[in-house]
């Protein structure tokens, strides 16, 4: 088993800080975002869509997707649960991940793939078509990520955690979110203080610096 | 137990495909979109994102998100599994569903939202903020559709169903995909005989009646 890897993207670092809080060691590989190396022959053959993570097994077949990497793991390997085990719970989790996804991380990609000077042709991430980028789509990111900000700030006031009672796959996801974010040079204001204590809660967990 | 529905939509529609495929039957109420009553406050008391669908349990939790509404109900009635049961069947099934709402339910959306006269400045759904249309997502939209179908077609070359034997959630995505993609006139062009076979197939079951 393999975990095609690389440095500071989102999606891989979900996966790094999920297998940190499971305990689960995995070999990895790292692939060089920078040099280009995701849409490289050698890496094209693992991954046609030239995105990373990505996790071969044993047997050859790759399974790409930071989450289906973390639910083959969870189906592995179910404690601790991460994705929930009651009926109530995996539903929670699961409907905050795709909150804090479509809501959040969107946003954040909206903003950083339509602003960064180094992808003004490759708005679109890995093997898609070369995509110019839209300003007016960074401008709607800033608007999504605001709203975002204030709904789970609102949403935490009285809470621990995003989803449950404990730290769950929503908390990975919105943690690595408000982290990639500031590349977008979007940010948690001072004012949001229950989504500022819950950032300073997530962020203190070993897990963080995977 | 009652699931907010909606016609025609897309997000709706995965739910009920997915309870029919299930044989699970739930009170519903429809939430009227064309007049706008998911931005009522009587729907927004119930999700206050304004987005359709939303399911209220007994003890007066709602689950908001088709995908999580869906996880709730296979924990509570695994059978037929349409998330698969061993670790590398949940892994592939999470895995092409995610590809096909990343590649080609957003394509859809992107085309859709920032092109059709009535939503000129309603660009994003539900609550969030006004948002004008930008034309140059449309055109990005039907560019990442070229390219989902292309890709998702050869993967299909030699197989009935996108991520595992048997018909699963990733199917009952991308069936739901293909006809909201219509509403955007993006189309499976003749050509893809592999996604025309399978979309021939999936459309024939009796739960694409839903």
């Amino acid at each position: 088993m393999k975990l095609y890897d690389a440095a500071w993207a989102p999606s891989p670092r979900r996966v790094r800080v999920y297998l940190a809080e499971k305990g689960i060691d995995v070999p990895r590989e790292t692939v060089d975002l920078l040099s280009g190396e995701h849409l490289g022959q050698a890496y094209l053959a693992v991954n046609p869509r030239g995105i990373v993570p990505a996790l071969e097994l044993d047997s050859g077949e790759v399974i790409c997707e930071s989450a289906a990497i973390c639910r083959y793991f969870e189906a592995l390997h179910p404690d601790p649960p991460l994705f929930g085990t009651t009926p109530e719970q995996i539903g929670r989790i699961e409907s905050w991940t795709r909150r804090v996804e479509n809501d959040g991380y969107l946003a954040a990609v909206h903003v950083f793939r339509n602003s960064v000077p180094a992808l003004k042709e490759h708005a679109l991430a890995g093997a898609m078509p070369a995509a110019p980028q839209i300003p007016e789509l960074a401008t709607r990111g800033a608007v999504m990520w605001n709203a975002f900000v204030e709904g789970l700030n609102g949403w935490l006031d009285g809470r621990d955690w995003i989803a449950d009672d404990d730290f769950s796959f929503a908390d990975i996801t919105a943690l690595v979110t408000v982290d990639f974010a500031r590349a977008a040079r979007l940010r948690v204001p001072d004012r949001a203080e229950h989504l500022q204590r819950w950032y300073a809660a997530a962020r203190a967990r070993p897990s963080a610096a995977a």
